[in-house]
């Protein structure tokens, strides 16, 4: 009789984050592949490019111009999805068709001026900058009473639905706690009621101690693979501080925040030698809505390639129909991101 | 002061099947788009393909032949992500770190013996032939007193992920419900304990009152944008007579269901003229676990494309992080299908 083996039999892992469940399927790696195989884009873009409505002085959608700035600039989105000025309504017949207005803010943040660069290939000191912003932003959104949830994230990637190269990212805020954090929320909290403790405290010391999806750690960061990563690199970062929101990290903390995200973002470009695409953002305790004290601050990292820089994993099918899956266990995409070197592959060419 | 309207403010929509929302933007389309923009690959296959390892005759990965069949043919996937012969086992560290063994069962079902062809090219006759192997497969499979849940779907096109171009689907059967089913039991299970009839009769009962999202109907179907819809043109096909699964199904009910998907399928293709590409799987009662007295057949249609053949709309950033979130309404979407042609238009060019 065969005994269950995680790295070598079909079994579901539990997202203790979320109360969802993902399905491993270790063996299916030796999967030929035969379908789509995405364009690599050559990627010669300028310093700076006239006709990119992020690039320093050049016109936007709006009509105004962006400055000649030189860190970051922050401005709302010109196409947001999330509007102030919405009228409040709500509809019910029966409870079969149910709608409520959604209020929010979208802005857009560019990381830089050179419209050439990455997050990996900024310096350490550049990134702090951006965080900077973020915890600036974070801040003053919050001051805004009927604001509830600031969503910070990055689109990265033309496969990602990134409509622009030039490195920037993204804030939504709005008046509700949109489903993933709430479900988040329901968790920690549960965990926190019954132990008094923060639920990703508790499992990033179970899992420093197991040491088999760590990647690396700083003075105040862990960045590992959870136990139920859905996408084949993802990734989390984990404050070891516990705090509810970046709007409690010291000047330490964001510097620490910089060079984790320097370091992962330049393991994952060294992966398959490609401007490795993702989606990133922070979770974080909603605002304006009374105290959160177990809601324990961490970023995911989504990224989508599965074998190479042009073969991807689809989320179709049975993963939209019935249950998320994945091929390769959570434990070799950690191996593999741990082996990555972390000097830049570019520059190590250079 | 404005008006709340859901067709021209951002609202978010409830999902009676699963309990989730949607962040609805109709103001968003506006947005010029200067993303990623797909291939199109021309599609000139030839009616069989010697390498195809679903052609008739052809060779398989596990070194079987394939007979030379003549409507449709099914056989066990070669590179399962789920397998029968998996031992039973699970692990719980401090609620931390949970998993559990996952056997399953997975199917390929080709869906003509020519390479070819597409479920709406083909005749009603044909697709009723693979309405019935899915009935057949359905029936033969719920005889494993094990298997309690049995995922029948089709994904299409190489955007969603499709490996081969072959017509064919797929059957994902296992000893567990997935994530998708147990949330819509349990909505499902409450509303009928409340009301003593089906959640998704009301609901259509409500559609049909409404007509503004209803695209067709035969004797047996009706075929709708869901009010919650996620996906720019998802659909759902939703049986008049409440029925838990595809096992109850009359013959004239399966030959409806051919009719229904083909003339869905033809619209879809026809409304950017492309080969239109989704992943659509039915949902259905669990087996052998018992009664499901509130459980009503559907089969979901979850199409990428967003404004013509080669954009689709990216499901990443916010709506990973957050909250799913989509620009067109619904209705929107609804008219657009109502609008197009029961005639294929590859037909009627020719
Ligand atoms: O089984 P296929 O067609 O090779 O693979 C496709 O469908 C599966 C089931 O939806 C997915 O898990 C895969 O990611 C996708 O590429
Ligand atoms: O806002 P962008 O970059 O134009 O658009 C991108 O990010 C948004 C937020 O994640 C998504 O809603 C869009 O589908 C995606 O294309």
């Amino acid at each position: 009789n065969q005994t269950f083996e995680l790295d070598n039999n079909p079994h579901t892992r539990l997202n203790i984050l979320t109360g969802e469940w993902v399905l491993v399927s270790p063996h299916r790696t030796k999967r030929p592949w035969q379908g789509k195989v995405e364009d690599i884009t050559p990627d010669n873009r300028p310093e700076y490019d006239p006709k990119c409505y992020l690039c320093p002085g050049n016109g936007r959608a709006d009509g105004d111009s962006n400055p000649s700035y030189t860190d970051s600039f922050v401005f709302n989105n010109d196409f947001a999805a999330l509007l102030e000025d919405t009228p409040a309504g709500e509809m019910n017949e029966d409870d079969l068709l149910v709608a409520n207005n959604q209020r929010g803010l979208c802005r857009v943040i560019s990381f830089s001026p050179k419209h050439n660069l990455t997050l990996p290939e900024m310096s350490v000191e550049a990134i702090t900058a951006v965080v900077n912003v973020w915890q600036q932003e974070f801040n003053s959104l919050a001051g805004n009473e009927w604001i509830k949830y600031i969503q910070i994230f990055e689109n990265k990637g033309e496969i990602m639905g990134c409509s622009n190269p030039h490195p920037h990212g993204q804030i939504w805020s709005l008046g509700d706690v949109p489903m993933e954090i709430a479900k988040e929320t329901d968790r920690q909290k549960t965990y926190y009621a019954i132990h008094r403790r923060s639920l990703l405290a508790d499992y990033l010391k179970l899992e420093q101690k197991k040491n088999e999806r760590i990647i690396f750690e700083n003075d105040h960061f862990a960045v590992l693979v959870p136990f139920w990563a859905v996408w084949p690199y993802e990734t989390m970062i984990i404050s070891k501080r516990h705090v509810g929101s970046i709007k409690l990290f010291s000047a330490a903390e964001k510097k620490s925040l910089a060079e984790a995200i320097k370091i992962l973002t330049t393991k994952y470009d060294n992966l398959f030698e490609t401007s490795f695409p993702y989606s990133a953002g922070m979770h974080q305790a909603p605002v304006n809505l009374g105290d959160y004290p177990e809601w324990h601050w961490h970023m995911h990292f989504y990224p989508p390639l599965l074998r190479s820089a042009s073969v991807k994993k689809f989320m179709v099918g049975y993963e939209m129909l019935a249950n998320p899956q994945r091929d390769i266990t959570p434990e070799f995409a950690a191996n593999r991101l741990k082996e990555m070197s972390t000097i830049h592959y570019k520059t190590s060419k250079a």
